[in-house]
């Protein structure tokens, strides 16, 4: 029987054991007193199995409240664990109840965090994945060898149609590939969604039509359920190739739907990612969290930047980048083609498209970057597979936002290189006036 | 212009004002560099609001990572921050991505949580809030003038329809007035959905047309949307009354479809809560929390129990219970009851439909409870506006499910005189058996 395994950082004052166990039966057929029908052939079906220990450190003081510790130190440890997928099926709404749910309010924690999840090769077989990815994304946008150049339309919120639409065409002109709505900025009264696809659209099919090149536009059609079906038909009759969604205030069935749709590339915000994952021994890495969204068919999901004006530390979104890269049935290679040769049978789909989808997933960087930042992220990740926000970096560059674009692929160029800061403003003088308008230690 | 306007607790290195500057800047026009479209006008109408700052303790360790205080301080501050409607217009996705978003990964603050939400009276016009709510549930299920008492199917995960069903006969004929799949429990291949419907509904309609009383059964629908939608429809053609969804598991945009389908009362667990909500200054209070799930029509909603099993102390507690019984709009009851008409005259249904809905929400009792909880929790928020959740509690009861109920009802009973633990089994001796076996200090 396949089983799914998950892996967690804990925190307890119990004996490890103890409190692994409480978790596999709270999260499979525990409840707080034995009741009748919880026979051992039940139990030994579906019980949740504690699969590895690894103990860690000991703190004096809980990562969490609401537990108390006879001995007054609190034991930190990885734990495994795993269910018999028969326990939920290939749901993820109840993969997500079952791995993580309850398990944040037990009080035999003081801290829990889940650190990865693996999935047997059979969920190749239910759920689809992106269905553009990387390679899906690189064809809509004809931007091959090198990280797509994107930005966000600013200020956030507060531009009408018409200046949206005046802000795309200078940023089309200038040689962008791929522009964004800010999440705050979805289908307010003084930008209804319709009209900013028409207005957008307009510009970027006229581009098109005289240069070939197609920019991106990923409309935020974070909503109830019906406006966004209805905005989804929107960006597809007006020629769009992309919807953003935000990814934790809209949800995973309302995700899942709007990816099953299939004709746009779903640009997926995480924010809200800091309530889930700040805290260190609280919620949810990132590894695990792109894992469901992959499943739900996510093509692009972000991932912070290195040097962020977030809170989050270069380490942690080189991470993130590298869990994106990896395939997410690394075992299942054989499966996975069959299934995008079935795949494309089905739809009547080019063998081109076999290289589509898969489950890849183009990670998105962004937060304040202006392009300097590119040499270390890519000494980090050794990857361009990438998608490249900058907002300020592009809008205010002091030769403008043609200037700023030329700028960020010149920084990649450099940071493809394997160039040093000194190294890429020597070899690329004209890299010095965003050096000098942005630039601070990466 | 209305305005929309939040309470957080925040924990900030910088000073209070600062914080808040950019927290508000961040969520509305700001981004990390002026850029040219930020102009004055555009700002004054748009920009996010500081209304007020409360200052609190400093302390002298950040409570979460990532920033850095030169003074080696941290002051904690209560702020409110108001944003105009227009910023995001009636979506409520979009009202999460403002109010938290990208807040939680702010370096300027080392702490920060969503403690209350205030909407103006025109969201009453644009959501229509739960169907049911307190007096829907009562009126499906026949009770008024006590809590409900209900409990889960346990074990949680591994029981066929067949043996689901017999236990569901054996609790309608114990009396009880609802019974909730676990949330584990959603379409596994040892339990399909429609199957479990078609064996509970059969025992239930059959229990009712004996008796008169149709005990109320959420069937956990949680899943992909079309799963949901087909799902909902089985209740409903089978003649049940309720359906349960795991709100974070499933997501805002999939729980609002799911209850503006509007056929059955919709059972909202919140199992993750503890991920958004442990942390003392990461996340969401509550008092927020349940407001979002009342505008997307939420009838009854978790909120943990006195003496649980879980971390959360019995002030938390009692204060969601209060947060479901306030009204959502405190200062438009004209406007709510001329919309409930509305709505009333709009449905066909009768006079005493617009005693439901209009917000209110239905607050579940759960975790660990055995009856003997009745008392403090009565004590504390003298209502009977509950459903009260026994799992082991009445499956474990040392005669039986049917003592099990009787006891629960009892102990209510006892809870509404007023009675302490003493007086209570002095005056019902029958109550010594649960105190016995379950009894322990609450």
């Amino acid at each position: 029987m396949d089983r799914i395994s998950a892996t967690y950082l804990i925190e307890t004052p119990l004996p490890v054991e103890l409190a692994a166990a409480s978790l596999a039966g709270e999260q499979s057929s525990g409840t707080f007193i034995a009741v009748p029908g919880e026979t051992e052939e039940l139990k030994q079906r579906f019980a949740a199995r504690v699969e590895k220990i690894t103990l860690l450190e000991t703190v004096n003081s809980p990562a969490l409240p609401g537990c108390h510790s006879n001995s007054g130190t609190f034991q930190r440890a990885e734990l495994v664990v795993s269910w018999p997928v028969e326990n939920m099926g290939y749901n993820l709404p109840t993969l997500v109840s079952t791995n993580q749910g309850n398990l944040y309010e037990l009080s035999q924690f003081s801290g829990l965090k889940l650190m990865d999840l693996e999935l047997p090769p059979s969920f190749a077989q239910h759920f689809r994945g992106p269905k553009f990815g990387i390679a899906g994304t690189r064809q809509l946008t004809g931007v091959e060898g090198r990280p797509l150049i994107g930005t966000i339309i600013k200020p956030s919120i507060g531009l009408t149609p018409a200046q949206t639409a005046e802000l795309v065409g200078t940023l089309a002109e200038a040689g962008i590939d791929f522009i964004k709505d800010d999440e705050l900025m979805a289908d307010p009264p003084h930008s209804p969604f319709d009209e900013r696809v028409d207005a957008v659209m307009r510009v970027i099919n006229a581009h098109a039509d005289r240069t070939g090149k197609k920019v991106m536009y990923a409309f935020n059609l974070s909503d109830e359920l019906e406006p966004m079906l209805r905005h989804y038909e929107k960006i597809v009759s007006a020629g769009g190739t992309a919807a953003m969604v935000s990814l934790n205030s809209v949800g995973l069935a309302g995700v899942k739907k709007i990816c099953d749709l299939g004709a746009l590339a779903i640009h997926g915000h995480r924010n809200g990612w800091g309530m889930l994952n700040r805290h260190p021994v609280l919620g949810i890495e990132f590894p695990a969290y792109q894992k469901l969204w992959r499943l739900a068919g996510v093509d692009q999901i972000h991932v912070n930047g290195i040097g962020n004006k977030f809170w989050e530390s270069n380490d942690s979104v080189a991470r993130s980048i590298e869990s994106c890269l990896k395939p997410l049935f690394p075992d299942t290679v054989a499966t996975d083609v069959s299934r995008l040769k079935l795949r494309e049978s089905q739809s009547g789909l080019t063998s081109a498209a076999t290289t589509i989808g898969g489950f890849s997933v183009l990670p998105v960087v962004s937060s304040g970057q202006w392009g300097g930042q590119a040499l270390e992220t890519y000494r980090r990740t050794k990857t361009v597979d990438l998608l490249y926000l900058a907002g300020g970096g592009i809008m205010a560059h002091p030769d403008g936002a043609a200037a700023g674009v030329r700028s960020l692929r010149r920084w990649w160029e450099a940071a493809a290189e394997g160039l040093t800061m000194e190294q890429a403003v020597a070899k690329y003088p004209e890299l010095k006036k965003s050096l000098e308008k942005f630039g601070k230690a990466v």
